[in-house]
């Protein structure tokens, strides 16, 4: 079935259909990973949506928009649907490079609204008639830009329509006092009365003639007891529901009543994650974006003895506040992607997860350090982008102390270019008295992490690393990991001609390319190790920087800039992402696309070789073990 | 009187040291310039707090700070605060590194809430028993991150007391559905009954028994017609007031009644923005901050005949929008500030004000563009900081038309550190297919963005433009102005040995440095001019790049980078702002302060000459006319 059979359909063939779009995201999703739990929880939202809202002639904009598959697979991608994530493939994500019913991507919470505003605003200007209808989960209500938004519909005269997708989860468990407030609504047993009854009132009255009035009714009694629900008629918006989200019948009776509404309005419809898949619905935070997994079992398909870079730097971190009482961790809707599961029960009161507000997490962080506390930002390199701001104006022109643990540092993989945190050298470079730290390893995080808490590095620090498992064992390499001078670097390798100085992990891929080369460890991107740089600079005749990053204002710039005002005049060749998005794919495929893998680095050194030292062959300084 | 005196002081007392405080803070303003109607709304409020609330031994965070001058005087620097704003006196807003009852610093809005819930929780881990206390403007209430904070508060545990200072305006008149609430509030009969019974009941019973009882009461009965006055209580907080903002008696009482509440709690003060002084009370968005005036009159001192690039941008956009229909207008709260205000009266239909919300502003425009809208969002550099994200993720991912009006990038003078627009160049020149355009004078910025406009130029676009005004006519140049290709750069004047890139108005400087040399008005700061690039670098011995701007990751840089791709293997001087932050004081003192005046530009190049090419005096390239 597509969008163009779904307005003649019957409720019960949209029930039947609703099923196999279950079965093929689940197919599809155990092979390539991705968003699940989500996305199986809004099949019959969509199905509705779409039966009364044809997309292709109204405007809908789905938040975060990785609840898209129902959408994808509606809008003639049933087929195609088996490359979710793959390179070259379609996206994880609304895309408007897609496909036109993408009406706009997102991939970062809380945009969807002002988009629309904006896009209504187009129309009206245009004089199109269309509804705008956004689609927005609750964890994006925690989000600021979300909430400036809905403050903002009643003045710009909208008549958005936003279906609220209450499942009553971020990624994690919600937090604010929004969420708080639905969640008792969900669980009270007046919302069960409400939902019986909402059923009795639609079989008594076919037409639903009354629906509506009986929604209001009953919720007008729910307030009584359930702060919060008033939140949105605050803002001068009609609230309706809540409604049980997984009712086709309900769901599309409710949107033919709306679709004439001349103001703006929130349909406030309950969801399960998960449903139809029993893995699912018991452990939704692990099947919000799962990797492969068996899909009879749910079992994931894991590396035994592997450890993720989050899983060290979380275990790390609790390892660290046993003895340091100042630490405190901060994460935004991410306790478990950023691995501070274990933190947060080992010491409560010093964990926050405050929602998809990394703007907040920033300056609490900053006032936490203000009162004498060493917070923790652990928050992902691309989300991060949301508190540039507040990084600056709020911890740097102030002098705290803040650590950012920057996670999902360079190519992300599947997820794509919404994801993709390249940006962090950049933009944290340009903050005065920063201090960016890139480890190489599992072990080499330890030591960073270890040594930046202990000796009280000051300021601005940020820790990079990278989506990335690697195999190890915790409690060996906390028994091995030892105090450094993080701002140093480090020759792991000597060779002749050519010195490469490579950002953290980036020199796994440079030992792999085999050059008889002198490989650099760039523990500290900035402030640059001067001592090192120098000697390095006056002992090769080549340099090359390697990073896992944009180029523009980049680790290599810096080195460039610096090797220019101590006069060192010679070649060097940058390596990282140049001026353009990176699509999704395998982080393997990825590199391999930039030039970032040992292969590509190996032929840009070599060329860089032939051309300025005119080797070429076994001359050109190929290494052998 | 200072806060040592205030805990003892009689309310008539401190009704006439108000007066004290107005007039100093009017003396001083007229002198210096500075925030004016904000600080003499808050007199009373100031004064009432810090007599409840001693600020030495509570936490009291002033949002956006620019209201905290009666917190100065209180707080020992009566004498100093003739020095307001100016080179190494005190600053405009609260800093933390010039006086510990600072608690807090900021100069953007809505990070006060964050800040003080990072505060006490770092208290309470502490076991410090503290008041902490958020004076928070109504403007602040549409931005994301206070609507984020105020979400957090019921979850968090927390027992802040936030004193929401209304006054019905951001700097501009307010937006959004919450500030229509209070808008319809304030002038309502029910306030004006409401304010005289508050009187009546403290007056009868002087011990103020029964004012909580009644102030719940009374709002009890405005809400009934008056939306948007329960939306704190939605969120868990109980809400007190609106009370008088200028009723020290009144407000005393209040603080009094709420300091031992356990909980978090909201106390709505209406005050008047230019409270005390009529000029200002009737022109309060000019006396926002004004520069120097006349005290007597009001009137300010103006220079006849000179503009700023804020107009000339807004005079341009007018004479745009007349032929093109696409062409839309943002602001976020600064219609008057970034020169949209003849827009707004000539397009109304296609301008918004959103409000405080920059990153809204920036999605809501990509949403615009998406419908094939020209949007041009007008923001203050240093402000625009908080759209990063939004910019890389909803405008250049998507290859979507936006302009972006830089205005106040570079160094905005007196504001200081919180308000200096030197990270555009760099954060911009990290997004993908970002343009980034640098007038150098106001008929350049006609030129510029006439060509931009008309000749269609896409993606993310930024102009950028500074503080400054020049003489000029607005007629007489828009009809001199002329279609150009804004990629191109221009010799200026040729010369020999040294070849200076400006970045847009750094051309004047470089001019007046009177230096034999050549100079070249960097107007497209990304992409690079190429081919004059390498003309110039074939052609001359040395080259400098002077931005005004941060180095790191800047113009200077990415020439570095160009020319080391090209081979160009020569000494390049980058003049820019050091990795460091600029304090406050006149922006001519400040330029030169960093060595972008005439004189420290011709001082650098002059020492580059001499150390590169063995010149000096005379031959050192001194240019004559």
């Amino acid at each position: 079935m597509t969008i163009d059979q779904l307005k003649d359909a019957r409720i019960e063939d949209l029930e039947r259909f609703a099923e196999l779009i279950r079965k093929r995201i689940i197919d599809v999703v155990s092979q390539n990973g991705g968003h699940l739990a989500s996305n199986l929880g809004v099949v019959e939202l969509t199905l509705a949506l779409y039966k009364v809202f044809d997309p292709r002639e109204n405007i809908i904009v789905w938040d975060t928009s990785h609840q898209c598959y129902a959408h994808k697979l509606l809008t003639y991608r049933w087929e195609e649907f088996s490359t979710l994530r793959k390179l070259g493939g379609i996206s994880g994500f609304n895309s408007i490079k897609e496909n036109a019913l993408d009406r706009f991507g997102a991939g970062h919470a809380g945009t969807a609204i002002a988009a629309a505003l904006g896009i209504e605003k187009g129309l009206k200007l245009l004089g199109e008639k269309k509804n705008v209808i956004v689609v927005l989960g609750d964890g994006a209500l925690t989000n600021g830009e979300t909430l400036e938004s809905l403050n903002q519909l009643k003045s710009l005269n909208s008549k958005l329509k936003i279906v609220l997708n209450d499942n009553g989860m971020s990624i994690s468990k919600n937090v604010g006092a929004l969420s708080e407030a639905f969640a008792k609504l969900r669980t009270s047993q007046v919302y069960v009365m409400f939902k019986n009854l909402v059923k009795k009132v639609l079989s008594a009255s076919p037409t639903g003639k009354n629906l509506e009035e009986e929604l209001r009714r009953f919720r007008e009694g729910l307030k009584q007891f359930i702060q919060g629900i008033d939140f949105f008629e605050a803002l001068g918006l009609k609230h309706i529901g809540p409604v049980d989200g997984h009712d086709l019948k309900l769901l599309v009776e409710l949107f033919e009543r709306i679709k004439d509404y001349d103001y703006p309005v929130v349909v406030h419809v309950v969801t399960q994650k998960g449903k139809g898949y029993k893995p699912a619905e018991e452990n939704c935070v692990f099947f919000h974006s799962p990797p492969k997994f068996d899909p009879e079992s749910g079992e994931p398909v894991v590396r035994e003895g592997w450890l993720s870079y989050s899983d060290v730097f979380g275990e790390t971190l609790v390892r660290l506040a046993r003895k340091d009482k100042r630490l405190f961790a901060i994460t935004a809707a991410m306790p478990d992607g950023t691995g501070l599961r274990k933190f947060s029960e080992a010491f409560p009161d010093r964990f926050v997860d405050l929602g998809i507000t990394e703007q907040s997490c920033v300056t609490f962080a900053a006032g936490l350090a203000s009162a004498g506390f060493r917070p923790v930002v652990a928050i992902y390199s691309t989300f991060l982008q949301r508190a540039y701001d507040q990084i600056i104006h709020d911890v740097a022109l102030q002098n705290l102390n803040v650590i950012f643990a920057v996670d999902r540092a360079g190519l992300v993989g599947e997820d794509g270019p919404t994801h993709h945190g390249v940006f962090d050298i950049a933009f944290f470079r340009t903050v005065p008295n920063s201090r960016i730290f890139a480890p190489c390893c599992l072990q080499e995080l330890i030591n960073v992490l270890r040594s930046v808490v202990e000796m009280d590095i000051k300021g601005v620090v940020a820790i990079r690393y990278p989506r990335q498992a690697e195999e190890g064992n915790f409690d060996d390499m906390w028994k091995k990991s030892v105090l450094i001078d993080p701002f140093r670097w480090e020759i792991v390798r000597e060779g002749k001609n050519v010195a490469i100085l490579a950002v953290g992990t980036m020199v796994q891929n440079v030992l792999k390319a085999n050059l008889d080369a002198t490989v650099v460890y760039v523990r500290c991107v900035k402030p640059l190790d001067e001592t090192m740089l120098e000697r390095v600079a006056e002992t090769h005749e080549l340099i090359v920087t390697v990073e896992e990053g944009i180029i523009s204002g980049g680790f290599g710039e810096s080195v460039l800039n610096y090797l220019n005002r101590k006069d060192w005049r010679r070649s060097i060749l940058l390596i990282g992402i140049n001026d353009e998005f990176v699509p999704h794919g395998s982080r393997e495929e990825l590199l391999k696309l930039k030039g970032l893998d040992p292969e590509g680095i190996r032929e840009r050194v070599l060329s860089l070789l032939r051309k300025e030292v005119g080797l070429c062959g076994d001359q050109a300084g190929i290494w052998r073990p």
